[in-house]
């Protein structure tokens, strides 16, 4: 089978057949195949697509390029929640302690952000002491006692996706419906848990634009997943606004705590205790009404608190911190960036905000920038608020200064004010099962 | 300008600008590029085509990406003869001569074979002491002295189009209109000659395989040409049958030889002086009643085989050998290919020929292979043809008695024997100007 006749039977339409596509991932990720001919059948598969067929052939492939977890020393069903990305996103740090609270296991490995997407691991890391590398035993143990673990992407898991990942993103071969799917469940599905919930983002601040390609993208992740014995729900959620208020490292765990004391944004509660009733119901604890009851009660214990900071020791962190979030420590510089205008907020184009984050230290822009913690952006307003002109619209918090005109433009950029209302609209826009 | 973005904007159908194009091209030249980005674009390119102004400017780009001769102290008006490649295709070593011998002067880069399609280099190379590697005043002096010199292609000339290539052949993008015109005319436009005419081979030997894609290549080269100041025409031709007799390097050098003392076999004679023709015309030499008439006499006079006799001189060569090709070395073994049946042959895939010649030992699988000189195929029938089972179809020759299974068995196969005669095609199928 020569790598040539793989290309040209994907250039010119073909169904490829999973021994071809497996010695593709296999060869590419050997280092026989070269970059050059990765990127060219990328590109073929961004034009010609792949049947369903192809896509799971693809995501197992790459699902079984590297080493694969046994967790079967972990007691009781473990579940897996994974967001496409996005802006302001720490719905992980809620859920999982709801979920794991009531009984389910969440050996959770998470990635670090990249551009204007943030990562739970970052997140996590702003807590003092706080241990995302931990031996694969150690883990497991932490599971099994806790209920939960949280630590960095194992770099033997799933290899080809990474060696794909980067050559995509410099050959215009991101948004690719089955390379997106593949790349997504392959890392999954080299994990060992019994259920995976996807919360599928759509809008300007996510992979998928569309509400159409959001819901294909659910769609075809469920049906995988299922093809490899795993118990699937997807759920499409709006990031056309940022979810809750804080967008930054520390900024968002501390909301999250927050949250999880019953003093969370009502949007983020309400998508956080969706996505914890949806696991648990997957999980078969009861129906979904009983599940969201459970999930509030949760929180309203203060029990869900208590096993993040469980957790947060067990990793080796401060768990004061969890109990007294005013011990994380404040940006040097904050800014109120003001309304220009009286009206109605009636958009907000989140990838701007997440650049406007990342301008002021809170991210990468390439994988070895360092990352301020306590940078970011804390919104006083929300879409469908209206504000007059002077309102305070966001704080933005950084240790350099001159990082807030920019930052501030591009936030003002990203708001969409107007004289008429907005539509509301629903956060949870469809679920796939 | 960002190489993502140059992707990105062909994949998505748009028109690329002069300055994007120069710069990808310039940058793939320099290394900042690497391949994958190139194999990307490629594959994007075979996907979206360009528009003429695209090829152009590609073309260009190509051509300037290294040096550009002057051949301004050569006298007289200069030509070029093109063929898009093809088996048996002795053609430059005929015309070349003729026009030379009436005035006109050629200048002449030609290529090696590699696979199935041979080079004017490799059978020129087969006459004792020909050097094809000449310093260019050397060159120069020649083409002004004898009205014609043959060389190998200069390392330095459109290396953009080498580094294409190359990638172009092992990522299925071999087949895209715009990079095939880009290729050969970027490397031509680098030479400085004021009149190109380009003979494009049409059907199984051949890039082009349907006769509206011939029509289309020819009319774009035309058409770049004209633009970058040249005087253009095209001349489409069948390769569905080999032309003459001869496929192999010294074997193609003597029916070409025999073809200038007014020997050849019909076809390859009809082509060769209308190639001729067509050039003096483009010279203005005349009318092409006028100039056919004068390529004719070149040949019945003896002229155009005293003026390849006076190159091989100048180039180091034996010009014994040009007056009496018996003195080119025979091969060790020669094989008859019988045929298995009776009928007529109605067709020949002339790229099954030039496999079978390359198992022979005539040509080379990976640029670093040696050719056995003596080495190929003489055809005793033809397309048209009525044959018995058990005439000899044609003789094989190689230094290698084990080859010849392999050859015949391709042989036969390439070989298409019907009780029904086959329509008479014309050679010539279409001129553009």
């Amino acid at each position: 089978m020569r790598t040539y006749d793989i290309i040209r039977k994907k250039r010119d339409g073909g169904e490829l057949s999973e021994a071809e596509i497996k010695a593709f991932i296999d060869g590419y990720v050997s280092g026989e195949i070269p970059d050059y001919q990765a990127a060219a059948l990328c590109m073929a598969i961004y034009f010609r697509g792949m049947s369903v067929e192809e896509t799971t052939a693809l995501t197992f492939a790459i699902r079984d390029s590297g080493e694969r977890l046994d967790f079967s020393d972990i007691e009781g069903l473990r579940v897996d929640k994974h967001s496409t990305g996005g802006v302001g996103d720490k719905t992980s740090l809620i859920v999982a302690p709801i979920v794991a609270t009531l009984g389910v296991k969440v050996a959770k490995m998470s990635g670090r952000g990249l551009g204007h997407t943030g990562g739970t691991i970052d997140k996590l890391e702003s807590i003092e002491g706080f241990c995302t590398d931990l031996p694969i035993a150690k883990f497991k143990k932490i599971v099994n006692e806790v209920g939960i673990a949280i630590v960095g992407q194992n770099a033997s898991l799933a290899p080809a996706d990474k060696l794909l990942y980067a050559l995509r993103d410099v050959t215009a071969t991101v948004d690719s419906l089955p390379l997106i799917v593949s790349s997504i469940m392959g890392k999954k599905l080299a994990a060992d848990d019994d259920c995976i919930v996807l919360d599928v983002k759509t809008g300007s601040g996510s992979f998928m634009k569309t509400l159409d390609d959001s819901r294909k993208l659910a769609e075809l992740m469920v049906a995988i997943g299922k093809r490899a014995g795993k118990k699937m729900r997807a759920l499409i959620t709006d990031m056309d606004r940022p979810l809750g208020n804080a967008i930054g490292n520390s900024l968002e765990v501390v909301e999250a705590i927050e949250t999880l004391r019953g003093k969370g944004p009502a949007d983020l509660v309400e998508l956080c205790v969706a996505l914890a009733a949806h696991i648990l119901c997957l999980a078969d604890k009861g129906s979904y009404e009983e599940c969201e009851k459970a999930a509030r009660e949760a929180i309203a214990s203060g029990k869900a608190l208590k096993t993040l900071a469980d957790m947060v020791e067990a990793q080796g962190g401060n768990k004061e911190w969890i109990y007294n979030p005013e011990n994380f420590p404040k940006a040097k510089y904050s800014f109120a960036v003001k309304a220009k205008t009286d009206g109605y907020i009636t958009g907000v184009d989140t990838e701007g905000y997440g650049v406007a984050s990342l301008l002021l230290g809170a991210g990468r822009n390439t994988k070895d920038d360092e990352i301020d913690m306590a940078a970011g952006i804390y919104l006083c307003t929300k879409t469908g608020d209206f504000v007059h002109c002077g309102d305070t619209l966001a704080w933005l918090y950084s240790e350099k200064e001159s990082a807030f005109a920019a930052a501030e433009k591009r936030l003002l950029e990203a708001t969409r004010i107007s004289d008429v209302a907005p539509e509301k609209k629903p956060l949870i826009l469809d679920i796939f099962e």
